[in-house]
């Protein structure tokens, strides 16, 4: 008798972007002509850049062609884009990486998703609250966690509230932890981690031979020169780090689907019996027996984000969503609300007025402005009392938008 | 204390491939003139239909236009390549499917690799030996086996062994199993399932509330018209089977990447406690959490091979490998060898000569005729004595990698 992997059951059954998708229809059947306003999931709206439209038709051309098509590519990437990653997202930055510790995929949550696999089922897990829900779904999925309680938090997981009070920068856990998921620029609340707070992070880890799965995805909308794009940045971390990295939003690569993740060769974790194992040949393993590389279509119009006209024509993409985080919390704080993040992430992170639950503030939003958002509430209680606004929507959509905002 | 997952540590450390590669290498370095030909991987070597790349350079302008710019898509995939599978790969053949039993994926490796994933790790499961190695090692990975025994093969899996004795056709399992995993054609042997035998295999787990796991990938080369390309067309089989396909060798995809899986909605499993669950709940569950769907440009491309030009295209490239096919075995039975498969699959399926292990058989082609094929040894015990020659060469290379057989 074939059975299932009841860990499948302890999920909640409402996810959040299905439940918004569901009031949005209910709004839109009774009110037909409602001209709706998404700034809700976090999905690039501009096309891509001319240089990656370039790369790709050729490598399209390419796969058509006697002498230069392309089969099975390396399960870890071609040499052209891992070589074109480490010079200009890491050695740009004072890091040195080998080929070997870059791993292409065909995107972050699916890295993020599948990383805890190499992992034994007994590490104790920490996550964020607010959190991006998969960390915590693909650990329940695999058996780390105990069931969901009343507030959605599943047991055996120790969750690190992230509220105003602490600048939603998370507080290093005083119980034993050994995996620790850390985001940032953050999704959903738009905080950036300083170098001081990753070396705190870092230095727990090397103490408790914890591991920072540290996903960067953001990392091209920091402005302030100061804050660290790489967990790399900071003394050790190669020891204790692996660090997810996408050209979703870099390069509006959503509908391409390309990313990659860092597993730096001096990472080490621990058999039952304390033997040492490096992570990176147990990640190599796994992509190798579970995945066949990514599209060597899509790994051309990767390799051309960083061409002179690819990092110029990306930039300006990145810069038209970073002027729409402008204007949302320019005209949030004008209305009088609290705003957070917004400056070095594409997300700005509001409290909801007059006291009023994530939810009850969607719905009077979108009732009364036509204008779509995300509870907060929805990425743990934490959440509760805050509303996400993404940055990925066209310049004109946000400007009505933040118009009707005024008028609620 | 991070520990890992002390299943990755049974996986056998010599993998097939990666020896091949270091035995070509060693080989090359000594004898650097030499002009070695592969009919080792199982990879195309035909460039793409040309209604295939025109789609996907329609694709790639889309996305650098602001109106037709495709961010993320459905996880499940685009109906409109959805919808054409439906209707041509299984309406044309009898079978009716909903639109929702169809799951678009980037590739049919990670799907028959994930797939393990919803299931309880207590299954016990059944694979033939010959295998494809990603069945056996993705349920070694999550715990389903014990350690590899001396013959390589691990522990609590049941061996289905297929030799030239029973057609290469397993016999059905005497002990309980719970997954069975059946390819066919079948790489590696090459050897097809009449719509009785897979009757026989559907009855056995409708019988045992077993499931099975069919692997579809090349269902292309198929060329007698008794044969199913599909186990659906067996009655009763959506209550018992899951069906992967790709789209990899059907249409040369290997670098593009783009498969699907079918989860008939009859599909059922069980909980620890005897409680019916859908399948495909489960699978639409996994693939939401841990995947953001295949490229829209791969998925162009793949709704293109449906397309009246674009049939007429693949089918030619098929042709080509099929006519390689015909020519392997024309060739080895003129010399006098013993073979199988090549006529409903691109694999060719050969006894060694002179009592000669597989690898022993490999060292003496690459030396003599500086020709490469695979050690049948290196997909189970069963394959000791056999060596595998694939289909996907150029037909010229084909030609004088069989003149030279014939003078070792």
């Amino acid at each position: 008798m074939a059975t299932i992997n009841d860990n499948f059951l302890k999920l909640q059954a409402g996810y959040l972007f299905p439940e918004i998708s569901r009031r949005i229809r209910s709004f839109g059947d009774k009110n037909p002509d409602a001209k709706i306003i998404s700034l809700g999931i976090g999905d690039a709206t501009q096309p891509l850049a001319t240089a990656v439209v370039e790369a790709m038709k050729k490598a399209v051309v390419d796969m058509g062609s006697g002498s230069a098509f392309h089969g099975y590519g390396p399960e870890q990437g071609y040499d052209f884009l891992i070589n074109a990653i480490i010079k200009n997202d890491f050695n740009s930055r004072g890091i040195d990486l080998d080929r070997s510790e870059i791993f292409i995929s065909d995107g972050a949550k699916c890295d993020t998703g599948n990383i805890q696999e190499i992992f034994g089922l007994n590490n104790i897990i920490a996550v964020t609250d607010p959190v991006y829900p998969v960390y915590v779904d693909t650990n329940v999925m695999a058996g780390r966690t105990g069931q969901a309680g009343k507030n959605g938090q599943y047991g055996k997981i120790v969750y690190m509230p992230c509220t105003a009070e602490n600048n939603f920068i998370p507080d290093i856990p005083k119980q034993k932890v050994d995996i620790i998921y850390l985001c940032f620029p953050n999704n959903p609340t738009g905080a950036v981690a300083t170098k001081e707070i990753l070396s705190k992070w870092v230095n727990f880890a090397r103490n408790n031979k914890a591991i920072i799965l540290f996903d960067a995805a953001y990392e091209a909308f920091i402005t302030d020169p100061a804050i660290p794009h790489s967990i790399y940045e900071v003394e050790g971390a190669k020891e204790v780090a692996i660090e997810f990295r996408s050209f979703s939003k870099t390069a509006g690569f959503t509908g391409v689907r390309c990313a990659f993740t860092v597993v730096p060769k001096q990472l080490k974790a621990y058999t039952k019996d304390g033997k040492i194992v490096e992570v990176n040949f147990l990640w190599n393993r796994r992509q190798c027996t579970k995945f066949n590389g990514a599209s060597y279509i899509s790994q051309a119009g990767a390799a051309a984000v960083y061409t002179t006209e690819g990092k110029k024509q990306c930039r300006q993409i990145i810069d038209i969503y970073m002027a729409n985080a402008a204007v949302i919390c320019k005209s949030l704080i004008n209305i009088g609300y609290e705003t957070y993040g917004g400056v070095n992430a594409p997300y700005v992170w509001m409290k909801t007025p007059d006291g009023l639950s994530s939810w009850d503030f969607f719905d009077r939003l979108l009732q009364k402005a036509n204008v779509v958002g995300t509870p907060g509430s929805g990425f743990g209680p934490s959440g509760e009392g805050y509303f996400r606004l993404t940055a990925f929507a066209k310049p004109d959509d946000v400007k009505e938008a933040m118009q009707r905002f005024a008028s609620i």
